[in-house]
C-alpha cells in the first residue's frame, strides 16, 4: 500500500525514480506566511548532490530544484508546496545489465519479490537519489524551525573504526564552520584528515566502508513529542532508519546505557529559573518520549555501500547462479553526503512535532 | 495531538493509566474469522505481569484480560476488538509524594511541560503498565502471523555487560523452552545464571541495571515492508523505540556494520529453488526495507530503570531544589519482563505489513 | 481494514456491539485541561437512549457512561479519554431467529458478504446502538467548542411530508427550550403536534416513517475547514452520512440551489467592522470549504426504519426464500433520537477542524 | 494542516494553483503491474478541459498530462505515480483586479481569513482547475476498476429545473454513447436539447445556472465499504461534496426516502443463485454502508457558478464597500464539465475500498 508519506501535520510525500523524469516531493501542512528562501534550499541540495569531491561518486547531477506550487511572492501560502528535481544524467544503458541479475545487498530481489516488476535503471525508486527530495523538504522544515530558534547539526562522527572525539563544547556555528572545512564533513579537523585518507584508500581498492553520523538539536523547547507510540526519539529513529543503508539508531546513552546502573544513569534536575537543567544528559534531551529542553543527541550507523568494483557471485531472476561485474560510479563511503540527509530528516520530524504540540493543551 | 495509535491496517489504539480504572486497547483491522484463543492472550500477559519472581517488582497485579467487543463465538468478526485489563493494585496513596516533585529521568517534568496537568499516580499514562495493552494486542497479532507460519522469538541477550552467546543453531521451540527455564528469560542457561546473580546483587544494593533484548523472526515471506519511509526495519525500530526505557535499536550488522567494508558485508545470493538464500545475513533479512525471506534479527537496548532505592536530589514543580526518597516496588532490571513486549511489538508491525502487502500488486 | 476512526486531531475510535459487553469510544487528541462535566455527558446520552417516550422504542437501556481513562481531578489530561457504556438489556434470545435470515434493508447480508461471519444479535456492530459512543464523544467535543463560544443546534424539521417552518429568528436558547418541550424534538410547537400524531398513527399500524433533521452552527469563527478534499461541508457530509439510515445531506442552498441562477444565489458581502457579513446566506456559512463566520446550516435525510411489525418475504443465508416475522421493540421513526447524534457528529467535525486550524499560518 | 490527500490505500495527493506552474497529483498505493494507457488518461482530461463548446468557458488549456514517475514500460511499478498538467494560459494580469477585492460566493475572503495570504490569480488553489488532477488520478482508478469489471457512468440529469427522465433500462455503453452525442452531456437527447437552449440563453444574459449530475456504478461486488464511519456512501458523499460548487448529495431513495414508510421503502430480497437481488433498490446498492451487489446510484447538486458578467457590490480586504465588474471567461453552467469529475471521484473512492476490502477476512 501507500508508504511514501512521512509526518502527520508537516507531511511530505516523495515520488520519483533514479533514472526517470526526476525526483520530487509535496509538502502538505506547511503553515502560511513562512518566507521561503530558494537559494537556501538549493544550498542544502548542494551538500547532498553527487560529484562534490574525490571521495564521493563522480556521477554528475546539478540537482536543481524547481517550485511547482505552494509558494507565492516568496512565501508559503498554506497550500501544498511541490518541488521537483529533474534528473539529468540518465545513462540508462549503464544499467541494462541489471535487468535480470540481483545485485547483492541491494533491493533488486526484494522489489521483484514484492511487486513482480522493477525499474532496474539505477535502482529505480530504491536508489538513494530519492533522498534529494527529502533534503529539499527538510530545508523548508529548517526554515520553519529557525523561526522558533531551533538549530540542528550533524556531522560524520565515524568512518570505519576511526571515531571523532566529543565536541559538545563548541557552538553550532563553530561546528558548522569546522565541518565544512573538509570534504568528509567531520567537525574535528584531525579526525577528518584520517577519515579522508581511509576513504581514499578504500576507493582505490574498489571497495566501500561504513560509518556513523552524529546529530544534535539545540534550543528545542520542552514538550515536543507524543507519549506512547509517537515518542520524539521513536519518530527520529524511524526517520533515520528510513534512510538508505542505515542499520542502527541510538539516542542519549544509547547502547552503552544498557550497561549502566540507574544510580549513574539518572539525570539529576538542577534548579535554573523557569527552565530546569539536568546535571548529566544520558536521557539525550528526551524523557518519556517528550523533549525536556536539554540538547537532543543521537547517532546513526550506516553500513558500507553495496556497490563495489569487484566481481561478485549472485543469482539472476530465474534463480540461476550469475555474476555481477564491478563497474559504474558510486560512493566509496556514503556518510559525507548523508550528513545533510540526517539533518533534513531530523528537521522534518521536529517540524511535525512542533505543529502537533500546538494542540497539547487549552490556550 | 492524537498519538496513541500504531499501525495502518492492523491498527491498535491504547488507553489507560497506571492507577486509573484500567489499561486497554482497541484493535481495528483484524481480519474476520481469525480464531481467538483467550487463554493464549492471558498466557502472554502472564509473561509481562509484575510479581513473577524475585528479580521483578513485587507489585501484585493479576492482569486479567477482558473482551469488550469484536469476538463472537470464538472468532474475530472484523469489527474492533476491545480488550480491557482492569487495575487492581491501585495504592494511590503510595504516590502522593510525587505530586509536586519531578523524579529524575522519569516523564514527570516533560508531561507537566507539555500538558500543564499530570496524573501523578504511578506515572499515569507514562507508566510501563501501558505496555500490558500492547502485549494483549500483540498476542492477537501473533495468532494472525501463526496462520501464515511466521514465528517470533525474543530473549534477554545482555544484562549490564553480561552477554549471551549466539544461539542461531537452535530452533524456535528449543529457544523458547530454554528461555522459559529461567527467570531472567535468557535462552542460554549458563549466561542466565550469571545474569540472575547480577540482578539479585543490584537489587540488594537498591540499584537498577540496563540490558538488551534480541529478537528473531523466522519464516517471514519475502516482500513485507514498504520502501521509502515505512521500511520494515524502520517500522520495527519505531515500535521498539516506543517501548519505555529503550535507547537504541539495530538490525542485521547494526552498529558494527558501520565498521565493515562492502566486500565483507555484502550478502551473496545462493541459488536455492524458488526462494534464494544468502550466504551471510548482515542484511538481517531485510533489503531496501523489504523482507528477503531470510531470518530477520534485531537488538534493542534498554537503559536502567530510573526508580532506585536511594535518595536523590531533584527539583519540584516550583523549580526549587527538592529530594526524592527511595521507596516503592520496582524492577531492578526491566528486560526479563520486556521480552514479551518486544515480541508483541514485532508481531504488531509484521501483522500490519502482512496486510499492507496484500495490495502490492495485481492478483 | 480499520474503519472505526473519525477525525485527525480530535480523533475518536468506537467499539462495541448491540448485544455484547457494551459500547465504547476512545477520544485521542482532546487538549489537556479541559473541564469535563460527566453529568453533561450523561444528559446528552439521555437524549439518545431508548425508552424515552411513546414514539420511541420501548427497549430499556439506562446508557450509563463510565470513564475508563484520560480524566483526572475533573479535567482532561491530554491522554486518551476512554468511555464505556455497558449493555444491560441483552436479550440475545430475541434475535436467534435472525441468525440465518437476511432482514430486508438491514446490513445482515452485506456483513456476511464482507466478513463471512456476523454477530447476529440485534445487528451487532451495525446496530444504531453504536451511536451512543458517538454521542458521548460528541458531548466532550461540545465542551471544547463551548470554550470557543461555538453553539450547535439540531431539531426534527420533517417527519414524512410534515415540514417545520423556518425558525431562524430564534436564539439557540429559545430553539433548545422549544425543542425539548415536546417528545418529537421539533422546535416549532404546532408542527411538533402534527408530527407526534403522525408517528403515533404509523406506530399503531406497525409501520415506520422517515424524516429530516436540520442543524445550525452559530458563532463559528471564519477559517475552519481545509480546502480541497477536507472541506468543512465535505467533512460534515461524511459524518452525517455515516449515521445509520441517512440517505442525503445538503448545506446552504442545497439541492434547491441547483435550480437557481448565479445572480440570485451569490451572497453579497456587507461591510460590518472586522467581520464582514453577507446579505443572504445561500453559501450556508461555508465558502471554498472554509467557514466565513456566518451561520452554518445543513439538512440530513433519514430513511424509514427497516424493522416493521409486518411479515416480509426475504432469503436465508443459503439463498433460499424465507420469511421475516414482524416482532421486537423498535422505533417507528428514528429522527427524535437522531437529533443529538447529528449535533454530536457536527461537534466532532468542528472540534477536529478547530484543532487543525491552529497550524494554518505562522503565529 | 495537511488536507490535500484522499483515500487510505489508493491514496492521492494533489498540488498546484490555477495560474502557477501547473496542477499535479501523486497516486501512492496503485498496485504494481497495472497497464497504464496514457491516451485514456488524456481522453478523460479532454472531457473536463475548458473550451470544449459554446456552453463552456472559452479559456484555452490543452491540459496535456505528463508522467513524472511510477510507470515503467507501460505498467505501474507499485511506487508513487506522479502526474503533472502544466498551466498554459496564465494571463495573470486578468486577475490583478482581484487582489484586494472579495468576489461574492468565492473563496477569496475565507482563504484570507484562514491563511492571511492568498494567491489571487484566478482563485489559486481554490480554482476548479485543481480538479484536473483528480480526473487524471481518477482515470487510473478506472483502469484498476476495469480489471474487476466495475463500470461507472455519470451524466447531467438536471440543468436548473429541466430534469432528465429515468434511463435505467439502458446499458452503460448505450448511456455513454448517448451522452457524448451532445455538448451538455445528458444521456437523454430530448432533455439535452432543452438544457443546451437554457444554458445558451443564460450565457447570453451574462448569468449562470446550477444543475445536477447523476451517477451509477454497475457490477460492483458485494462487500465494498467499511461499516461505521467509512461507509461506502459516506466516502462517496465526502468525495462529491469536495468538488467545487457541490451543495448536496443523496443516494438511493435520498431526500425523497425521508417521506416514505418502511413498508414501501424496504428492498425485498429475491433468491437468485449465489448473488441475491432485491426487488426494489431504494437502498441504492448499499446497506449498512457496504455494497450489496445491486446498482449503486447517487445524485450530486451543483450551485450556479459564482462568476457572472454583471457588476456586483462587495467589500475589499480593508472591509470597505467595493464593486466587482463582470468580465472574464467562465462557464455559464458547470455540470457538463463536472460529469467526468464526478466519475473520477467515484472511481477513486471505489478503488480505495476495493483495496481496503482485501483484508476484511482471512483467505
Amino acid at each position: 500500500m501507500a508508504g511514501s508519506t512521512l509526518g502527520q501535520l508537516f507531511k511530505i510525500s516523495t515520488f520519483g525514480e533514479s533514472h526517470g523524469f526526476g525526483i520530487g516531493v509535496i509538502i502538505d501542512g506547511c503553515p502560511a506566511n513562512l518566507p521561503i528562501d530558494l537559494e537556501y534550499i538549493q544550498s542544502e541540495l548542494d551538500l547532498r548532490r553527487p560529484g562534490q569531491s574525490k571521495i564521493t561518486t563522480q556521477r554528475k547531477e546539478s540537482d536543481t530544484v524547481q517550485v511547482l506550487s505552494g509558494i507565492f511572492e516568496g512565501k508559503s501560502t498554506g497550500t501544498p508546496i511541490a518541488l521537483l528535481i529533474p534528473n539529468e544524467d540518465q545513462r540508462s544503458k549503464d544499467y541494462s545489465h541489471n535487468k535480470d541479475v540481483y545485485r547483492p545487498s541491494h533491493a533488486d530481489y526484494t522489489y521483484d519479490a514484492k511487486y513482480g516488476i522493477r525499474d532496474y535503471r539505477g535502482g529505480g525508486r530504491s536508489s538513494a537519489r530519492e533522498t534529494a527530495a527529502r533534503v529539499a523538504a527538510g530545508a523548508i522544515a529548517k526554515l520553519l524551525l529557525k523561526q522558533h530558534g531551533i538549530a540542528i547539526f550533524a556531522h560524520v562522527s565515524a568512518v570505519g573504526t576511526i571515531e571523532a572525539p566529543n565536541l559538545s563544547d563548541l557552538s553550532i556555528d563553530e561546528l558548522y564552520l569546522q565541518r565544512e572545512e573538509n570534504i568528509v564533513r567531520c567537525a574535528d579537523p584531525a579526525t577528518a584528515h584520517q577519515m579522508i585518507d581511509c576513504i581514499d584508500q578504500i576507493r582505490k581498492e574498489g571497495d566501500t566502508i561504513g560509518g556513523k553520523v552524529s546529530c544534535i538539536i539545540r534550543n528545542c523547547p520542552a514538550g515536543l513529542g507524543e507519549p506512547v507510540f509517537d515518542k520524539l526519539h521513536a519518530e527520529l529513529g524511524k526517520a533515520m532508519l528510513s534512510i538508505n543503508a542505515v542499520h542502527g539508531f541510538e539516542y542519549g546513552s544509547g547502547f552503552s546505557g544498557s550497561e549502566m546502573r540507574g544510580s549513574e544513569h539518572n539525570d539529576i534536575f538542577i534548579p535554573d529559573g523557569t527552565n530546569p537543567r539536568t546535571l548529566t544528559n544520558f536521557s539525550g534531551g528526551i524523557q518519556g518520549g517528550i523533549s525536556n529542553g536539554m540538547e537532543i543527541n543521537f547517532r546513526v550507523a550506516f553500513k558500507p555501500v553495496a556497490t563495489i568494483m569487484h566481481n561478485q557471485q549472485t543469482i539472476n531472476a530465474a534463480g540461476e547462479a550469475s555474476e555481477i561485474k564491478g563497474k559504474g560510479r558510486h560512493d566509496p563511503c556514503v556518510v559525507p553526503r548523508a550528513v545533510v540527509i540526517v539533518e533534513a530528516m531530523a528537521a522534518l520530524v521536529l517540524a511535525d512535532q512542533l505543529l502537533r504540540n500546538k494542540n497539547s493543551r487549552l490556550d
